[in-house]
């Protein structure tokens, strides 16, 4: 196995999940009240921003990480499954988070939300460790400051989403704008810190 | 990131996006009164093929512009993913269109397209412009009547869609003729004033 | 454009459409009488196949025709779109088969088949015939023989889809059958005629 | 036909119908029950993440098999497309399980996966067998070691599937507990046993 059919595989696998996010926003009322209807549902449209946008950051991550990645093996094959498992997962708890904002159902559907992308950070961090510990899979030429800028990186992804579904138990709302906030984080700290160019 | 994977992703996400609409695409009727339904149902045929068309288009554009990128920095990655996520959100409206072009839902439905198309036309501009201001991230030998000449067609845009947008104030259906004249208008001038080879 | 890029496009528009069609296939039914259910579902199952391998043939016949081609203008560009646009149709009428099969609505459905299926060869008609008009997007050392091998067998496209198109006047059932069959002949015609290694 | 086009599609098949997978996990429910059906829905995650990883690993087999081919044909592109149009199916009978594991009509379900699946080891046999019965279709300097284990670790497939859908017919819960236990071993196999690199 080749790193690029990988990454080929796993493209799709991104590209995929968050292009279907979309068929899970729907507006069902008789035409004259549809305006009115169009509006009530915005939580429809942050959680499918919420997602995509999570989704994509993730796709972005992965390819760091595919970046100084030399070999595969069948181990590391099996990890990134697992991997893009819980990535294709997210449009559900996604969907519940949309469907319930406004009822009693939120804290259950931010709790799945919150355990899906805890356990989603676990794979990737599974997925990076396996690949860099002692350099098992990284090319030889690999910046020893670049794969420990990525190690770095990765530490806090699993308290962040771990604490942000605590916060669920206590009000369903906080951690759903926390859900909001991390993504934004995320794409903010790409967006100004990282404006130098990487290819 | 190398451009190449950025293109893989994003041709995933226009490739899916505009293979999506077909979902929405249904007729439910008796057997005996299938075939009428079936001829009723002409705006959702009409809402998949403007859309499909302005989708394909937009990644038409894409490339056009990726042709002469060289480059990709973290901002200009968070910009395209923004583009992706506009993009990926058409089938919405699209659907909203279809379901309600003979209901008064349509003037609601319409304004959700053209607010959707002129966002995305805002994120492709913003897509292009950072890329070519300064040359930022421009290959050094691209052409600079070819840079000037998609920076010149990207004008026009936000105007366009704008307008179309505000026209649904008045009336919805010139409002959603005009998106259909809009994709058309798009695809013959590529058909007709576009016969040069290109590759 | 790139002849690549086009394809990467179109592989993605292929092989969603043809994956898509499995959304349709559901079989509903209390648990106690869900095996009779499942068995008295053939018609959709069948629809499935005939269609996921119509639409395989397309995309072996599309990079049959690629393979030719060195050149992309913009005029191909657009009829390459409308032809996607075709293809990723097919699973709408496809479910209109699958759902009417034991009803009155089997002739509109077969109507509606035939006509998407002939309009989708006109499509891939124009898409051959513009490319090898004059060689005018051929490669230089293109073999005239497989040129005209291709253009020959393009030709029975529409003749074939529309005779069984005007047969859904007649009878529904037999234009049905006959639709399976045109993609058994294809697939047979591939598999028994055509063992000769092609790369 | 190149090799690399045909995995292109390959890939896509593969990548779609594993993500499709999730449009059939759901819950609905009264937001005050929510919590409670969240937690009585897991044989639909089961059933997603059984499902994803035997795609997953068909994926990984598939690529096996294509680095030691060197040329297509177009009969193994017909048996390619019978393979990718049984794996395309795999999310009709998964969401039969989901839907019935606590009902009458898991039996049935499970018979139809068990078919599923036995169909399509045997359509993976017949592409490898094709490919390598007295190298037909490999590359000159495949290692006659790889082949053979390649040839050895595919001879198992058909028998255990058909005797996990035998079981099904002594008790369906047996039958589906086996299903999972299959994917397992097979992912557990090539974590455990396959460490080394394989690029």
């Amino acid at each position: 196995m080749e790193t690029t059919r990988l990454e080929a595989f796993a493209d799709g696998v991104f590209a995929i999940a968050a292009t279907l996010l979309i068929i899970d926003v729907s507006v069902r009322a008789p035409g004259g009240e549809l305006g009115h209807a169009i509006l009530e549902a915005w939580p429809e449209y942050a959680a499918y921003g919420v997602s995509f946008v999570t989704i994509g950051i993730m796709w972005v991550n992965h390819h760091t990480c595919m970046r100084q990645i030399a070999a595969v093996d069948r181990r590391f094959l099996t990890i990134n499954l697992l991997l893009l498992m819980c990535i294709a997962f997210v449009p559900f708890p996604t969907n519940l988070i949309a469907e319930h904002f406004h009822d009693d159902g939120l804290r259950a559907a931010a709790l799945t939300y919150g355990v899906t992308l805890t356990i989603t950070s676990v794979c990737f961090g599974s997925f990076w460790f396996y690949a860099a510990r002692g350099g098992r899979l990284l090319a030889e030429d690999a910046d020893p400051r670049v794969i420990s800028g990525i190690s770095r990186s990765y530490l806090p992804g699993v308290p962040i989403y771990g604490t942000a579904t605590l916060v669920a138990l206590w009000s369903a709302k906080a951690a759903v704008a926390l859900f909001g906030v991390i993504a934004l984080f995320y794409l903010l700290e790409s967006s100004i810190l990282g404006s130098r160019a990487t290819s």
